[in-house]
């Protein structure tokens, strides 16, 4: 399995460079094993400079960028020892992911939290996520999380990756201020009985309202994957399930939208 | 510019089938002048019939298609004189945008209502936009209208098209339980007057949040575009604009986020 990038990694050949960052956007595993991952644009850029993420290599091109705030920024990085490499706009455009290609990308360092480092009454609120189908969705509910208030995401078993290129993109630059946690059941388990944290799953078949419901402190979100729902095992993890009315024939809403109403109700209990 | 199909259209050329569905997948002017959409899958076949929409042409392969009630439906619409094409999994597959092809797709007659022959205080509330950016947030917020018994959607100039087949497909089936109106910002105008409708607006730089706001009967909630909001125009247009809370740096939320947390508010509102 390919390992973390080493510091003295060399970045000397452009085709070597664009292969590298294609690698990062197709390929999860890869993503695992570099423990790296491709942002762009220059929002996403600023983000992960005021939010301390390291920097593995900055890839730009001169004819594209054109906002000056960024162009400072990429020469600021330089000067401190991180390596540039600047590429063609038809070479840029051809690992960009956007409409209009931005001209800066990166590769940068994924950062983690320890479940052990932290509380449950951190932040508004921890979601907690097992598997999910659509990784725009996941970026949406990181999106909507920065926008209460939320600590982050507490994700199961490897089921989800924050850092998908397209979950990247759809949180808007919401990602490089939310926490990421990855663990196990056994070990969220223990962690939620040593710090009394409160499991509040969503389900159909929940017997109250979410909107006649009162989210207690150290309240964490747990949602199920898209079609499925929450697995039986996840449920047992529940102390309480609560449901979203649905009037007509209506069975399902979009995980986005369903994870960040429940979101926006625990903000809401707090905020008067 | 083509027209909409005649009742005679034959269709007895394989090639010349798909090739037209292709067309109504891919270009937004044909399917205006068709008047008509494209459609997959068993969950939108068997709604468009329980919803009495009327049938173009319904493309099938047998050895794909396995659910009973579905090759059912497909004997009972062809004795009604639908036109019905048999083609193989590979070719439905060429045509099929979904993960795993279902083996039945159809051209469906677009639907639309006049605003003058409805009011504001059918269903809960209408929503209505201007311009939306990505077609899938405008599905999913089809997909919450239903949910919460909202009677659909108005829309402007024609900057959206509910037919859209990313638009179909986030709907979850819920496109064919909506109604569509297509109108001008004046008769918008002119109608709302006459009716009393309250057009509330949602934008950061509303005075009430919208967990203060009591929504008057007769809402109709305006939502703008992803990244400009409301232009000046639709701003005239609100009698309330709300603004939905976000902390820190957080900016923005997910457009079918956003409505949706306004309808399930308004829901709330009418159901206690």
């Amino acid at each position: 399995m390919v390992g973390k990038y080493r510091a003295d990694h060399q970045w000397t050949s452009v085709n070597k460079t664009l292969r590298e960052i294609r690698k990062l956007q197709d390929d999860r595993r890869y993503r695992d094993g570099r423990e790296a991952f491709f942002i762009e644009g220059v929002r996403n850029f600023v983000q992960a400079s005021d939010n301390n993420f390291d920097w593995v290599v900055i890839v730009y091109s001169e004819k594209l960028l054109v906002v000056p705030l960024a162009r400072k920024l990429v020469r600021q990085i330089r000067r401190k020892g991180v390596p540039t490499v600047r590429i063609s706009p038809e070479k840029f455009r051809s690992i960009s992911q956007m409409k209009r290609a931005s001209g800066v990308c990166a590769i940068v360092r994924q950062k983690w939290t320890d479940l052990i480092s932290t509380k449950p009454d951190t932040g508004l609120c921890w979601v907690i996520l097992g598997h999910v189908r659509f990784p725009g969705n996941f970026g949406t509910l990181i999106r909507t999380s920065e926008a209460i208030g939320g600590a982050g995401f507490i994700l199961l078993d490897r089921g989800v990756d924050p850092f998908a290129p397209v979950t990247v993109r759809a949180t808007m630059g919401a990602l490089f201020r939310q926490q990421f946690i990855r663990t196990t059941y056994r070990t969220l388990r223990d962690w939620l009985c040593q710090h009394d944290g409160h499991v509040i799953g969503a389900s159909p078949d929940g017997i109250s309202s979410f909107h006649q419901y009162n989210f207690p402190p150290k309240t964490l979100l747990f949602l199920g994957e898209e079609r499925q729902g929450l697995t039986s095992q996840q449920r047992l993890m529940c102390d309480a399930i609560v449901q979203i009315p649905m009037v007509g024939l209506a069975d399902s809403l979009n995980l986005g939208v369903a994870g960040s109403l429940l979101m926006y109700e625990v903000f809401r209990g707090r905020n008067g």
